[in-house]
């Protein structure tokens, strides 16, 4: 079930300790030029690095398998991936008879029936993401003129972020964020009704990133507090362009032209120096857990350029799917 | 792309006004046991009613097509419809000229180029949900001993529900809520990570739910403004039972066995009797509109047993996927 | 897994004795005028009444419960049924003790643990197949200026179709045919290379047919005994066309714009009035069968439109596909 | 469009020049050994090598990059691939102008506006099947205790392969072949009725292999010829055991517990050393071209492991649909 998408259709793959991590981009149109530079740029923005980030520096080079030449994609498979080279593994071994609270070591144990790889958390790490924001790089030429662009715009519950980073830190803690993510000139009339709305698609493929927790759009949850007459965004001329934007440009499930906007929680990093109780599994008792190693105070500042990535994914799909349906749009 | 599932799969059809609505449901093992009270129950929770619903009696009757055989399940796909009786189409006729904010009849005219039916809002009623009901309750009966119980929380930003609703309508205005979903012993290891995980299946078909806004799983947005050490769940037995349930009952996106629990929020009703301004698309100009008719206060009323359907639904996709990669679990 | 396509999906149900069949057709474009005369003329042309074919009368007249208004699709999912009407049960309660050699009756025995309906052979019915005719009808519409034509060229081995029916007629005994499809002015550049070859999608839906057991396209198995300077298709103009047309149309699973061509096997009808040996299972030894009724002596006589049908079915997903990744092909 | 599969998914990439091809297999159970001796037997199977075949020799070893830990499946996505070492391109340039006939130059360069990688067929390589036979080595693990089994049955048109082989090399020419495949042991019940049938599948994946023109089951195109008396495979036991095979174990499309069996037709291999006229798309006139360079005299020499490797992912792909649905079968 590691794919997304109905016509353009993404597959990742690889461990975090494994020999490389990856991506397969299928449903890609042929003739779009994408520069080692296009990886790079977004492929940093993932990359460890500022404070609140783990130190571990991470190889991020891309290398190309297949469905690209000279630098243009020609219609076949992409497949990108990087090498991880990286690894000790001797840190996580200790996790099977201690699965760490927040973590996948549990549920990891019982679906594979023992056999899933744990080294570095295996294909449950964040670092999976990194083949996910290789495919939103091309993703992202695919949405024309559209505009992705998101923030954290808090973290620990504050809106200054790097006091809150500091704070963590000096409690040996972790803390999680918010991101907010906007489309500019979105395409319009894109997201299929019912079961493929485009916020069906979007939070499908943002759930899937590790730590998300909450999505909502336009005025989300405060929507409940809202009166209708409020809440309705009134439209102002024949474009379709509304007063106020409470939908978050997205009416039936469907694109109506204004800037599209959701937020998105990620919840606090799991890994936390803190000694935490809970069960030894081998020895049948409670016991006091401290996660060692290198891990990000706060994983959610890495994050905005993967929410990116999968939005302009999720986007893409529905833009192959609504010009298989309906013809090239002239709006 | 009005199907939702992949071993499990359930297909909507229908208008507001058409003929009939109805739903296929595809993958469903034989041999389960559907009563007719069983689809009466949940349609009737479903169907307006109640001081804040529409007072149009919908008739909600099922009738099954296809794939049952005294009452039991054949093994081959479910069909089942109810027919819409209850129509004055003459409503509606206006909105192609001036669209209702908050409706979707401007992108439904923008995306199927004027073919699509508007009556009733067509295919993007909540009528529809009807069958995303009677879905519900076949999938209901695959979760085993899992019990899924929505409840509406709040409305018009208010836990006085009742109030809220009395005072929305004293203003002849409409408002949301919020809906809490929880299951109690759910499946142990269902969801499959990244592209399928438990929060992506259910998200992607809440998400499918007319006036849906937003979702949070466990915690949900509160988790931003947590320390990690006290975010994540301690384990306290060898069950994997835990202490806190902040994650609600998911760990890299497959269920722990705890309660799985997430809140949704619905936006309020579009069709307010309060005045608005907005754009007539045939006269180039400013216009007021005032949408009349019989319309629900407060749409989230009706909605509860919605989300339970549509998470039961991705919770049976989730079961037969796991029973087909891995076997029976004996948990 | 009762669906067919990715973007232009058909999904069928409905038993042979049970209350309708029928098929919802989504991912259609809006604007297709569909008259009921068209469905007419397919629905007839698979209807029994000529010699060689069940006496029965089937009723056949399309119903459509959603998305089509004033005979033009809304971009909506569309669903057609017909009900069963003329239904003798009590034929066919024996063969759950003695399983006719050839049909169903075995399988759906093992497969749904007994709770298949058999009636009329439930859902293995080849009446199944009206629901394919119908989203046929619609998907014709959709191949532009393509024509697609089958025809039954031999019948128990005998191009001399009335002489071979006569003959079985004569024996109480049943046959076989081949059915030929050819598709005039076809679009240029369909099929997906390698999972979704144009061969791999028709003979998908193809199979699905029952009575089918075999495919060809172009020189088909008499291409094992040419040479390739033989079997190549030499070019002959800018345009693409060929001299010879041993490919059917189709060269690395993509249309070449030459008529593609296929032939299709069918078997001959199970239900023969000549006594077979077989087992009886609840009596644990061998008898004698003799299957009364109504049936076809050649079924493949009714075929030729459901093969055009399922082939239509397959090019209009292929075509949708197509468009939707490369935009709007010139050609 | 690059996956086939509903659980056990498989993704092929990769061109024949490119750095790299592979497949990634999704949805395959954890806990499965696989040695690095399975992949070899298989590979080297399908590899150059024997009279008839291509005299280059194609590096093979397969690198696994995902998804086994210690030679045994985690559960998590496998991905393998083998680097592409022996790469003349320079033999290729010619064919933009003057696209071989029998081969995808001409429809790859309308397809794909001219983008498509041409090098050695690109991604229209027969050497893309390579990960197909990597993924069926994984897949024939899956279905328990069936044998399956294919072989080359005759070469241009000659059972004495040899002779027909040494035929060809003599007139520069090739040919094509019959391929029949068997499955002993099969499991039983398997394949879902009407669009997921067992022929639906298998001849969906066959279908993709480059050079397939064919497939017919059972007694295939003699059936058209046959009386149903003659046809139909009377049962002989309870266990479902029938006399003779007409069915090639398969009923209503799904498989009966008898042997299964079908044949597949393999076009000569289009790249003829004979001189063939066709058309100079540069020079808008007709000329003589000449395919120099390494190719088979006969690729279905090579298929017979290729056509049990799709075999054995569409069978995998079908057993874990039917267990996901029906549960663990005791039969």
């Amino acid at each position: 079930m590691n794919s997304f998408g109905v016509v353009f259709k993404v597959t990742l793959f690889g461990e975090s300790h494994g020999p490389a991590i990856g991506v397969v981009i299928d449903g890609c149109p042929p003739g779009i030029t994408v520069k080692q530079d296009d990886f790079i740029t977004d492929l940093q923005r993932r990359q460890s690095g500022s404070r609140g980030t783990t130190r571990r520096q991470e190889p991020d080079q891309p290398e190309i398998l297949s469905g690209m030449l000279n630098g243009v994609t020609t219609g076949a498979p992409i497949t990108i991936i990087t090498r991880n080279t990286n690894k000790i593994s001797s840190d996580y071994d200790e996790f099977k008879k201690v699965p760490r609270p927040g973590h996948a070591d549990f549920v990891s144990q019982v679906k594979y029936s023992g056999f899933g790889d744990m080294r570095g958390s295996g294909h449950f790490s964040g670092r999976v993401t990194w083949g996910l924001v290789a495919a939103g790089v091309i993703a992202k030429k695919i949405s024309g003129k559209a505009v992705i662009s998101a923030k954290l715009i808090s973290a620990g519950g504050s809106a200054n972020i790097e006091n809150a980073v500091n704070e963590a830190i000096a409690l040996n803690d972790t803390i999680g964020g918010i991101i907010e993510c906007k489309v500019k000139n979105p395409p319009l009339a894109i997201g299929e009704p019912f079961f493929y709305s485009f916020e069906s698609a979007v939070s499908h493929i943002i759930f899937s990133i590790p730590a998300i927790k909450g999505i909502e759009f336009g005025s989300g949850f405060t929507a409940a507090a809202m009166h209708g007459s409020e809440h309705n965004d009134p439209f102002i001329n024949g474009k379709g362009e509304t007063a106020t934007n409470n939908a978050g440009g997205i009416n039936g499930g469907i694109t109506n032209g204004n800037e599209i906007l959701f937020r998105t929680v990620v919840k606090p990093t799991s890994s936390t120096g803190v000694a935490q109780k809970t069960f030894d599994f081998s020895e049948g008792k409670m016991t006091t857990l401290s996660v060692k190693g290198r891990h990000d105070t706060c994983i959610a500042l890495r994050m905005p350029v993967i929410v990116e990535a999968a939005t302009a994914i999720a986007m893409a799909d529905l833009i192959l799917i609504d010009r298989g349906i309906h013809g090239e749009r002239t709006d």
